[in-house]
Formats: C-alpha cells, structure tokens, sequence
C-alpha cells in the first residue's frame, strides 16, 4: 500500500487512521453496503446507496444499465467510495464527549466498466456472495440477457483509507466523577425470521445462506 | 412539498419514489448516521459519514470546527445528504433478481453553520436525542467552549425525497417452478450487552436511554 494521499490521509482524530490493506479489506468485506460519490455536471455531487464486492484489489459496484444516475460513472466520472460499519454507540458523562465505535473506508478511483464475460461472472458472483455468502451456489446465475441489463464497475483500491474508533468514552477529567452512567452499547445487525415468498412452489427447506446468515467478521 | 426536481425525481423503479414529507422524515429520523457528500475543490467529491438529526424542517449535521474536511461545508458548499436503511435481503431463485428492501432519502441544499446561541442548544439536544432518545436529559450538556469546538450545520428539507423497496422478490415467470428457496431475511439494527465505562464512579444503573435502547420507528 502507498503512503496515504492529501485525500486519504486521516486528520481529524489521526490515531484513528489506519493504511493497512487487511484492515481495509475486512471493513470493505464486512460492510453490507457502502455509498458512493460522484459528479455528474451538477453543481452538488451525487451520492448513492449500493451493493459492492470486493475480489483481491478491486472493488466492484453493482448498478443497472437502466439507470441515469449511473450515466456518470460509466463515462469514467472519478469516485468516492465509503463503506461504514457502526459497532456501537460511545456514551460519555458529556454529551460532547459522546461518539460512536465504528469501522469506516474510503476509497478514491475511477470507475471501469466491467465488460470482459469472465469478469464479469467474477464480479456478479462476488456481489451475489457479498450480500449473502453461498447464495452464489444456490441461485440461479445470470443469463447473458441479465448481464446486458447488469452495470457492473471496477475500482482499484489504490488511494484508500480506514477510519476507526473502538473502546470506552474519553471524558474530561472534571466530569469523572460526575454521577451519570457512561460505557458503549454495541450495536449488532441481526436477521429476523425468513419471510419465505408467497409463492414459493413447493416445500423447500431455508437454504443455508439464509438459516446461517452473518456478515463475513461480523459479531 | 413542492414537485420532485430533476435530481430527486426516481427515474430508476419510479414506483418506489416518495415526495411525501412524512415518509421523509421518517426515514431521516430513524436513520443513525448518515453521508455527506460534497465538493471541496478537487476532481472527486468527499463524502463523509456523520450523525445528523431533524427538526422540524431542518436536517443538522454533527461535525467538528478542527475537522479540515469539513472546511468546504463551512464556507457554503452545496450538499447530497444520503441516509439509508436497510430492511431486508431479497433472495430471488435469480442472482439477478436479488434486491434489498431497503428506505433511503436524499437532500440536497447548501449547508449553513450555526452559530445562534438558542439554535445551537436546539441541535445539540437534536443530535443527542437522536442518537440515544432521552440522553439528552441524562448526560452534561456542553458548555459555551465545547460549542466553539462543534459544528453543526443546518441544510433545509426543501428538495428531498425518499426511495423505498419492501416485499417479496419479483422472479421472472419462467423462474417461478425453480427447486429454489426465495423470500425475504429481514435485518435488523439490536442493541448488545451494555459495557461500562471501566472508570465509570461508584454504582450507576444503567440508565433508560441505554437500557430500553431502540431507533425511533424501528422495530
């Protein structure tokens, strides 16, 4: 990994700035979504909610070639990219001191098309396996029809960064001993009961990427 | 709510576009972070996570006055605040009719800092009760130089609007007979043991905002 870059480098709370791939890695791989920035001639960016992938240094969005908002991207327009993941909530003694523990990566690039048919069925089947881990190998993989209708780019993960903030709130001194309760609720998400599909033909047993649900690293 | 502008109209699933202020806020409201993505003057966007809470008609965003990225906010730059929830994984008998159900707002407007003293108490309780409802009546509320050290950004909710997706997956009739298991796992946002403070004085109960934690609307 490069030194961090003016944009990548941690300022703000640098002790909470980390440069290292395996760290980056797993925010990215742990992350369900991430949301990503870009400008497309307006005078504010945009900013959109997606899936994404990660396979080896490369980071894939998942999008729809229907989609104007991704005009943009497809044209090569440069990105911002962050994924974050909130591990809990800080509750100091002041509500300044108040934070939270969370995971968070940024990574800046310009987006590729994906286009090449082995890619391509890479990048789908990383996404497919993101979001649910093994559904890959249940699904029904895409025809060549769905991948014409399927956008799917590519982000080297060049100029990138983690953020990170974990452990017990830091108040002042002078609040120490003041008679509020302070510590950290950690926050985890969990799944539900499977909601099978009304029209689910007949009796098919929960697969194991929905009995077994968790996020890659997640608690 | 005046008609959808062309960058909040959905194009893409035009079903799923809501205009509607209580739909809106909603989202906005139980939604714990959210980004921020903004143009400070080099080729790419930066887009930030930080907290952000609602009231009335405004959306306050949380920052720091010693935060470099958050210079351009400050000086006026135009914003896109995403906040995103996701509800659900959709697993179709198709990769490529995998979806989320899911509810997201955008905003855009220009942010303005605040520096009136009533507004400033205003969105500091805001954001507090935001993060944990009823912290704000437990926790030391900042001083007069803890407020020099917080920025906290006002945007209107002028041009805004949400995106929801909810139900089952939508296969393809041809995919309808598939020996393949297909609904909805919903996914939730709960609350972990509460860890104390190691430092915390004496013997403090663990007080209702973090006990009874839950986001506003969330179930």
């Amino acid at each position: 990994m490069p030194a961090p870059s003016k944009r990548t480098q941690v300022h703000r709370h640098p002790e909470r700035g980390d440069y290292d791939r395996a760290t980056i890695d797993q925010i990215l791989d742990e992350a369900l979504i991430c949301h990503v920035a870009f400008n497309d001639g307006d005078s504010a960016p945009r900013c959109l909610p997606t899936i994404h992938a990660r396979v080896g240094d490369t980071v894939y969005l998942h999008g729809s070639t229907a989609a104007r908002a991704w005009k943009a991207l497809r044209a090569g327009a440069e990105v911002c990219i962050v994924a974050t993941i909130v591990d809990g909530l800080v509750m100091a003694r002041s509500a300044f001191n108040h934070s939270m523990n969370y995971r968070s990566v940024v990574v800046f690039g310009t987006a590729r098309e994906v286009t090449e048919e082995e890619e391509l069925h890479t990048a789908a089947a990383a996404i497919t396996s993101h979001v649910a881990p093994g559904r890959e190998d249940e699904a029904r993989m895409p025809t060549a029809a769905e991948y014409r209708q399927t956008l799917l780019l590519a982000v080297p993960i060049e100029e990138a960064s983690a953020k990170v903030r974990s452990g017990p709130p830091k108040d002042d001194e002078e609040d120490m001993e003041l008679p509020i309760w302070a510590g950290v609720l950690p926050l985890h998400t969990r799944p539900g009961e499977p909601q099978p599909d009304p029209q689910l033909s007949g009796d098919l047993d929960v697969p194991p990427s929905v009995s077994g649900y968790h996020r890659p690293g997640g608690q």
